[in-house]
């Protein structure tokens, strides 16, 4: 059965430079990533908050792709607006300026008829509001959640609180060294599973992605491995990681069979989706892709590790 | 047919500080790394240069692992001697000192009964003394080359012309990006195909390996890739990438069966010696495997990309 997907996390307008162009005023923020990801394998439904000053035509380009956005407040006041420029090695940028506007008072409040969605991905804000919107949810069947490096920083307790109620934990391998306080990768995923979490991804970009998981009250974790989906040109590396969520995250829900051999598969899906999202600027990209050209990128990742 | 293999490269003494400890006059070196991996798959012949205070028992040791040291040559003066200290992320390191002593002028005569060895690994020396090599060899089965950052700087041409003359070119991702000008993967390995190169092997360290091939005239390449081994507590890279090197080429001539399927396990093969490498200081890991532990490391990484 194909089963549906809730995200929470940010949209905003960004002002980008990379080697390959700039644009200003693009489409951004990780709930809009996730959710155009995620849309091209099941239905999605949006949490998050805009200014007054947000398109109608994007929040109808939502819709046409499934994406519930009954979740999506329009706050009086400006969208959330990030400005960041690449270097000429485009895995490094400097962040111009961050806007939180309508973003700074952001209090998640969940529509009813989103209450019982199964899947959840908890995208990038403070741990306490992450906490308030599966305080609001009926016991979905399997949560995850991003973080950042700000939250490691400042809200220590409140993440380790909000970890123990989350199926999966996607995280960047900085912030596994912040997380952990490990610099080295299987001492870091050790201390986050005596956590008590089962699953963890950590995103390593251009480098791929590790899955870290215990199965059946198993005392040791395992290990699975996918690489990054190799790009010609990346011309943009904005909102890759929420395109990767949301392509793990779309296709767990559209398989809706919570098994590992379905989890490895969703992270194969998060690895072409992120590749995806880099070879345009914003979304543009996202958008023009279909099941065929992710089923073809899914065979050339699966050829890219066989002997 | 198991089939022996040939290397030059650097005899060495480091002097090397980690966050694990510290070692001075540690054995080292490219070609004693990488003959102690590829000892462990089939037999060395060994060319390189050291000084009257090489240690008469590490040649002993070095013959007793099948490595054959009639081409090693003892000079008047103290062998090349190296100096380092890794930080706190062992990625990164700062040369405290290279000394080249008695390797300053080496120049590599190749003795008679090694004049037929089919597999031959040019280890990171001038590319004019790896061309003297060659042309001192009767049409080796397969050749490998390492280079490095400074002769892709100061004798790009002489390089480009030893390119010519072997099969695979075996680099990390940064002399990638310098040889080729090109910031990114896909792009500087077209740029050195279209050199003429069949193999490239792109060592990216814990990020694992790619292998990019010319399968039989075809006009486009094919990448296969390798994670690198997760280790627990890398205590010393120094070596990884000779070890990594020297086990894909040590695997490559026991096997004597030049194809696709033989150079991707080779690589596999050379994932594991590098991180057996890095689990102890100098050559203390190297000398402690069996063929047991191999395969036992073999199987993991063959799992670890397993859907």
């Amino acid at each position: 059965m194909n089963n549906s997907v809730l995200v929470i996390g940010s949209i905003a307008y960004d002002e980008v430079e990379t080697p390959f162009g700039k644009r200003e005023k693009a489409l951004g923020g990780s709930a809009v990533f996730f959710s155009i990801a995620a849309s091209l394998f099941t239905k999605v439904k949006l949490v998050g908050v805009a200014g007054e000053d947000f398109s109608n035509s994007t929040i109808l380009m939502l819709k046409e792709k499934g994406i519930n956005t009954d979740g999506l407040e329009i706050a009086p006041g400006k969208t959330f607006r990030w400005g960041g420029k690449y270097h000429d090695d485009i895995n490094f940028r400097d962040t111009l300026y961050t806007d939180l506007n309508v973003f700074a008072d952001f209090k998640p409040s969940i529509p009813d008829h989103y209450k019982d969605t199964p899947y959840v991905f908890l995208g990038n804000i403070q741990p306490s509001l992450q906490m308030d919107v599966i305080n609001q949810l009926n016991k979905p069947k399997f949560t995850a959640l991003d973080t950042m490096n700000l939250w490691i920083n400042t809200a220590k307790d409140e993440l380790q609180e909000v970890i123990q109620k989350i199926d999966l934990l996607m995280i960047n391998d900085s912030e596994l060294r912040e997380l952990s306080g490990e610099l080295n990768l299987l001492k870091g995923l050790k201390y986050l599973h005596q956590q008590g979490l089962t699953y963890i991804v950590v995103k390593k970009g251009e480098h791929g992605a590790y899955l870290s998981y215990i199965l059946n009250d198993k005392e040791h974790s395992e290990l699975f491995y996918v690489p990054s989906f190799p790009v010609w040109e990346p011309k943009d590396p904005t909102g890759a990681g929420d395109s990767f969520a949301g392509g793990f995250m779309g296709y767990l829900a559209s398989q809706d069979n919570i098994n590992i051999k379905t989890i490895k598969n969703a992270l194969i899906h998060g690895s072409i989706m992120g590749a995806f999202c880099v070879e345009d600027f914003s979304i543009d990209a996202l958008t023009n892709i279909d099941k065929n050209k992710i089923s073809h990128r899914y065979n050339i990742l699966k050829n890219l590790v066989l002997v």
